[in-house]
This record gives C-alpha cells, sequence and structure tokens, in this order.
C-alpha cells in the first residue's frame, strides 16, 4: 500500500514536472517568434559621422545612432512578401523610399494614406512611391492625417490578398510586423529630433492599426487620385 | 507488471495535466496584470455628440470616441501613487492638466520635458503645470522634442524616489503603466486628426522610455527655469 502510495507519488511529480517544462517550452517557443525593438532617437543619434555618412556598417556605434536605426526599419520592409500598408503624414527618407522601391519590384503591395496638406510638400517621396505602382489614398479635411506607421504581411491582409490571387499560385512564407512612433520619415525625425519608434510583431497592435488601415482605406476612397498620369499631381496645384 | 505500467501511465498522465493547468494558471495570473489598449483616433471620434459635450458617461458610444479614449488615459493619470514622466511636444488639453492637478496634489512628483517653442504657443498647459509644482526642462535647439508619451510609477524611478524618501514611510502599492503615440494632448491631436494613442504595462517598454526620459532630464539640465516666479515664462518672452 505504501509503495504504491510512493509510486503514485513518484510519477505524479515526474508529470508534474513534465507538464510544466512542456508548457514552458511550448510558450518559449512561441515567444521565439516575437519581435520587439525599441528605437530612441534623439541627439546622440548623429554623433557616428564616420559611419553617418560613409557606407559602412554601423555596429560599434552607440546605441541611438540613426543609421541603425534606419537600418533596423528598412530590414523589416525588406522582408515584406505580400504587401506593405503605410499611413505617414510626411515622408522625404530617400532610404526607406529605396526599400520600397525594392518592394515594389518583388511584387510586393504597396498601399499608402497621407496627408493632403504634406504631400506637396518639399521632399515628399508620396508622388515617387505613387509613379513607382504604390496606391495612395488621403482624406479631404483640414484635420491632419497624422498616423506615422507601417504594417508589413498582416495575416488578414495576406489572406484576402491571396483569395484574390490564383490559386495555384503556392503560398509563401511570410511574417507580420510593424513600425509605428513619434517619428516622421524625414531628415529632422530620423537625425536630430528626440523621438521613439517602435518594431513590433504583436499581433494584437498589428490587428488593430490592420484595422485601423483598411478602415480609412474605405473611408478616404473618393480621395484617391483618378488615374496614375495627372491624379495625385492634381492634389499638389 | 502490466498493472504497474498502467498505474505509472495514468499517474504520469493526471501529473502532465496538472502541470500544464498549473502552468496556466500562473500565466493567466501574470497577463492578468497586463495592460494594453490601443486607441484609434479618427472622424468617428466626435461623432457622439450628446456624449461629447455634456457631463455623461460615454458607454454606448462608438469604439473611437475621443471622450472615452480622453477617459482611458485619465485613470492612468489618476491610479498614479509616487510619480509621472511626462514628454510631450505640444500639450492643451484641460481634461489631462485637471488629472495631473490632482496627482499634484496627492504627492506625486511630476517631471515635464517639452519642446522650447512649442511650451509658448497660445493654450499650453505647460506654464500652468509648472506653476502648480511640475518640474520643467527642455533643450535649447532648433531640433523638436517630439515625444508624446507619459509614465507613470515606473519600477525603478519609484525605487529612487522612495530612496530619497524617509524610510519609515511605508511603501505604497503602485503599478508602472505608460500612454504614448502619435498624438498631441491637442484639441485636434484627440478630437480630429487621425492618430494612434497605446496603454500598456509592458515592463521592457516603461524601462526604455523611462531611461530616455531619466537621459533627457540630465541632458536638458541647463535649460531647467532657474525658479518658478519667472523662470519659464522667460523662455516665452
Amino acid at each position: 500500500m505504501l509503495a504504491s502510495l510512493k509510486n503514485s507519488v513518484l510519477w505524479t511529480t515526474l508529470g508534474l514536472v513534465g507538464g510544466t517544462i512542456f508548457k514552458y517550452f511550448t510558450y518559449k517557443g512561441n515567444s521565439n517568434q516575437e519581435v520587439l525593438e525599441i528605437l530612441m532617437f534623439n541627439e546622440l543619434s548623429i554623433k557616428c559621422p564616420n559611419r553617418h555618412f560613409k557606407n559602412k556598417p554601423s555596429d560599434g556605434c552607440n546605441k541611438y545612432c540613426s543609421r541603425r536605426h534606419i537600418q533596423q526599419i528598412i530590414q523589416q520592409i525588406d522582408r515584406a512578401v505580400y504587401c506593405i500598408d503605410i499611413a505617414i503624414y510626411t515622408f522625404t527618407n530617400v532610404e526607406l523610399l529605396a526599400a520600397f522601391y525594392r518592394a515594389l519590384s518583388r511584387g510586393v503591395v504597396i498601399r499608402v494614406v497621407t496627408d493632403p496638406e504634406m504631400v506637396c510638400t518639399s521632399g515628399s517621396k508620396i508622388l515617387s512611391l505613387f509613379r513607382s505602382g504604390a496606391e495612395v489614398r488621403m482624406p479631404e479635411t483640414t484635420a491632419m492625417m497624422h498616423h506615422k506607421f507601417l504594417v508589413v504581411d498582416e495575416e488578414s491582409r495576406v489572406k484576402h490578398l491571396l483569395q484574390l490571387k490564383d490559386r495555384q499560385t503556392k503560398p509563401q512564407p511570410y511574417f507580420g510586423i510593424m513600425f509605428y512612433g513619434s517619428a516622421n520619415w524625414t531628415s529632422q525625425g530620423f537625425n536630430g529630433n528626440w523621438e521613439n519608434g517602435i518594431i513590433t510583431s504583436d499581433k494584437l497592435l498589428l490587428n488593430q492599426f490592420q484595422s485601423e488601415f483598411d478602415r480609412m482605406w474605405e473611408s478616404f476612397k473618393s480621395y484617391s487620385p483618378p488615374n496614375k498620369t495627372n491624379g495625385l499631381s492634381n492634389q499638389c496645384t
């Protein structure tokens, strides 16, 4: 009787430990997929002159290095397989523009919502993006479309795009990720101001930002350019 | 032999299930403490006129309701026990100001870093906060202090404040939380623009934002007002 009880306790203990380890590893397995990078831009972000103004890797610079931060954002754009949705108040950064060009050339669908006043300011890259194949929409009010975020390959959006595609096309692996924060994508935003930026794969955040993007996209529909040759240019005359 | 094996399998299975349940409940126990609220401001945020312009509870309005969003932010300010650190580009919202007044009257230490140009604009509440006991600092450059965040009772900051206090004072329970996003704390930011705001208790985010706040606080030291009667006013002449 005592031996049987001992046996039971032993196996139960082993089982409890096993179950806990099992749960621990399955949880760790998911969290390994998660990305959270917090980028702070400040007066030190441009204090690595050699690395900022030459085409060198940015390793070894301080942790606020804007060149490194921009590279971290570009890495997310470069991993896009299906789609990038951009909501940006002001966008003049040429490195991000080049990454969006690369994405477009890979067949990634890019949609942009932006601010109707800022789209016409000096250095804005919205028109360049539009001319290269991105769709662009904006509201028609004096209120500001003040978001600064991009969402890459969010699950619901990818599924929607896959439904529209040829069903014989084999789905590719993809990874949902987003970048958002206080910074506009400008020289001042990345190279001088005190700003924050977050890169995250948090599914709730991605889902909510994607949802709001989709809602804006529908809501701004009537302000989309009628055609590629003169549509967006007309907004700036 | 077979009975013993059966017994072992039974107890192991029970243990595995027990261990998994145990881990599940302990994990749920932690996650219950976690807060993540995503606030979207858009053209619908001011579409509940009765609830926006009368002093009524905001329940029943649409999920973008700006009055409800502002109440959610205020709830975080109202829970502050020890400290609130604010980094804000533009601040004119009177409801948030009232919540900061309440915090100051509870003995909460409030520090503010802001932008030297925006502090002097019409409707700015920074001077009001300063005159009520908040400490204020700002950089002295043409670059913008463009953050829009507040951190409430972050652990390292609370520990630092407790070290400065009378050791016989019994520590109070506190909960670290922060609010950040694209929106300035203005009428336009909360009532018209397309903006995002996040309320989170994520420890990594809190720690990183607190760290950057502390670094700015030291970096902006020389621009702090010399005294309460004329210090900050001098910045606006």
